[in-house]
């Protein structure tokens, strides 16, 4: 049910860390044409896709107060309390990232400092499909509200007969998210690209997605609107000791597998004993889940690895760069301070994935297939841009203007040293 | 010799804010069959590119001890000294970026933090053409450095007889970046983010260029490699009343107008009779100026704006989101606190957009064309990843494990909810 590998050669990590790639045959060109038809033809264009795509049929994207105050009624309350106690969780933590700009003099009379600021226009896409991933737009929505984002619209597809599921709606409610349409797929990543009739373009669309989503995001980015970050499908790399747990670490891994066919877990090991224990509680455990197709579908294309020791162990998921790592080793600690490339690291027996997926705090928006290699998971920063400021006195341009003139006359451009020379001879 | 306009009626602010369009007609197939090209035939492909474009035949690339001996020597010491004083502000600026990380106990047990850690291996580009770029060395390899990335390659476009400038190789033995590949172009670009047999690929590209280079880093972006940020034209817009000093402004758009006749410069201010008298100092300035030529192809796509008022301007500027700001203002303080869309500001009379392109501090590589309404200039932040961390106890988990279960199970996932169950009986 999944390929085990024991001591491979360094030489071949690369090619054994690879993840399934994904069939995207003309995909690119079908993309291209559905954002080029929106760009030009707006509403009456994401009409004909939403009813292409979602079988709905729809006149009025946006969210209504009555569809609200419904999706509100809808919503358990032991729901609705379980989402305001992850939020505050998430907000506890995301609230921490937001700094006071440093005053800095470099040279005397040279004062320089970053202002944070909020991007002004956000687009979040929340994928619908078989979940209603509420979780993600709290991932999403916090960040976004605490980086002061002054327009903040999402997206999600219609379900039956055109609605939003309710934990989305209570959800965005709650943050205050109130300009919600329900477009989905490349038709939303146009729109909100784009802007329609009704939808508001923006400059930075946030959210995961399917290929067709993906493919449009890396496309728009061409038309200059800014994108979170390459995504592709999730995944997790446990490395584990004899400290750990199996039980919890076949339950870590197929809660990995079961997000989708094109999942990617990896186990690695320096215990042949743990790794064959692992294994058995994998296929004791698969028997009893839902969706337990889909998590043997991503076992397949998954791999336990043997190493022969726990630093070796460290450099292979170095090299892979997982999105999740959990080290379930009892010197996590110690190997914490080894990781370079990952997303988002859990550290024990009781920091389990899910944990960050919903509730401790960190953000589960995080990169995949090796981007961890030049990526960040989301955060505050996402939602901002730091812009420099500077104030020079008379005595700080004389100070620094030498400087400048020698330079920019190495460079061969005169006009900069003039704007010095007129001011220091002034 | 630039446009003036007066007034203009809001709804024709986006219109008239427009960026001059680039001809691009065939750029992207050209720049794909290089980076194929290169891609597949690596050392072979760059050597025939070399030859083609600038016209050296390279059989090594890498820049020896020698050559780095020879650029030192070459370089006056009044160069060496201005390089090093620059050097000495850019770090102090840069060096107060790197954060600590706050750990958070966002619940009971539940310990999250954030920490940053520089890419391993990033890749600098450095333009080479009429002026020799040291300045934009020392604004990538500084935070490059100060990130603590492992591998920091420099790529340059070798000059007459295959040499590089001797600033450049002296900025860059003073900021001990050793490894200097005299490539330029598309084929730097795509042995960066390819590999070829004697250029190792990085993780993230870095640094400005013409169209052809810009061209390149978006299309890479497809292929998992990361970039700094769309690049275009270099800008600047100002912002003046009655307290400025009209020689200076005047000096400030031509030190702007000079970079290359595809920059854009904006005057903005609600003073007719100032608007004219820096009209006059442009004519005036521009007769003395090396680079008129080009200064004057700038001006002539550039405009000068009348507003009603300081206000308006502001409002103006904003939808504009230059990469340079120059606030030459009474309330420079005030009107600084509205800015939104931005790269850097320059805060009153002394405070010129030289200083901050060479020796104040701050970094010079800014979003422009616009992108500044979602994207910073380069920062310590830009060779980083902030990696999320987290610690959870086993009442950590106990606490929380609630929430998980209950969200996990409105999402319909039941091996997450699985994962936090069996921690909870064990």
């Amino acid at each position: 049910m999944i390929e085990i590998i024991r001591y491979p050669d360094r030489q071949t990590w690369k090619q054994l860390l690879k993840r399934p790639v994904m069939e995207t045959e003309g995909l690119e060109s079908t993309v291209a044409a559905i954002l080029a038809d929106i760009k030009m033809n707006g509403d009456r264009a994401v009409i004909k896709y939403t009813s292409l795509f979602d079988h709905v049929e729809m006149k009025d994207y946006l969210v209504g107060e009555q569809e609200f105050d419904e999706g509100e009624k809808k919503c358990s309350n032991e729901l609705k309390r379980a989402i305001l106690d992850a939020r505050t969780n998430i907000e506890k933590f995301h609230r921490a990232q937001i700094e006071m700009p440093d005053v800095i003099e470099t040279a005397k009379g040279v004062i320089c400092w970053r202002k944070p600021i909020g991007i002004e226009k956000v687009g979040l896409y929340i994928p619908g499909g078989t979940v209603p991933l509420f979780s993600t737009l709290l991932m999403l929505g916090i960040p976004a509200k605490i980086a002061g984002c002054r327009e903040i619209i999402t997206c999600s597809p219609p379900g039956k007969g055109g609605r939003i599921h309710p934990a989305i709606l209570f959800t965005a409610r709650t943050l205050g998210l109130s300009k919600i349409f329900k477009i989905g797929g490349v038709q939303a990543i146009g729109a909100m690209a784009y802007g329609t009739e009704t939808v508001p373009s923006v400059y930075k669309i946030f959210g995961p997605g399917n290929q067709y989503v993906n493919c449009a995001k890396q496309l728009i980015i061409r038309d200059g609107v800014a994108v979170d970050m390459p995504a592709g499908p999730s995944e997790v790399a446990i490395l584990a000791d004899e400290s750990c747990i199996p039980e919890f670490v076949a339950a870590d891994l197929l809660s990995q597998a079961e997000h989708g066919s094109d999942s990617h877990v990896l186990f690695v090991t320096h215990r042949n004993e743990l790794l064959n224990n692992v294994l058995s509680k994998l296929e004791s455990q698969i028997e009893k889940l839902p969706l337990k197709e889909t998590a043997l579908k991503t076992l397949k294309s998954s791999k336990m690895i043997l190493v022969n020791n726990l630093n070796e162990g460290m450099d292979l998921i170095n090299e892979y760069a997982p999105e999740h790592l959990i080290l379930a080793c009892r010197n996590a600690n110690g190997l914490a301070e080894q990781v370079i490339n990952a997303g988002s690291v859990f550290l024990g027996n009781y920091a389990c994935e899910s944990a960050g997926d919903y509730a401790s705090g960190t953000n589960h928006t995080l990169p995949t297939n090796g981007t961890a290699k030049a990526f960040s998971g989301l955060s505050v920063d996402s939602f901002i841009r730091k812009i420099t400021f500077q104030k020079i006195t008379r005595t700080g341009i004389e100070g620094i203007g030498k400087t400048i003139e020698i330079m920019a006359g190495a460079e061969g451009l005169q006009g900069h040293q003039n704007a010095v020379k007129i001011r220091i001879n002034h």
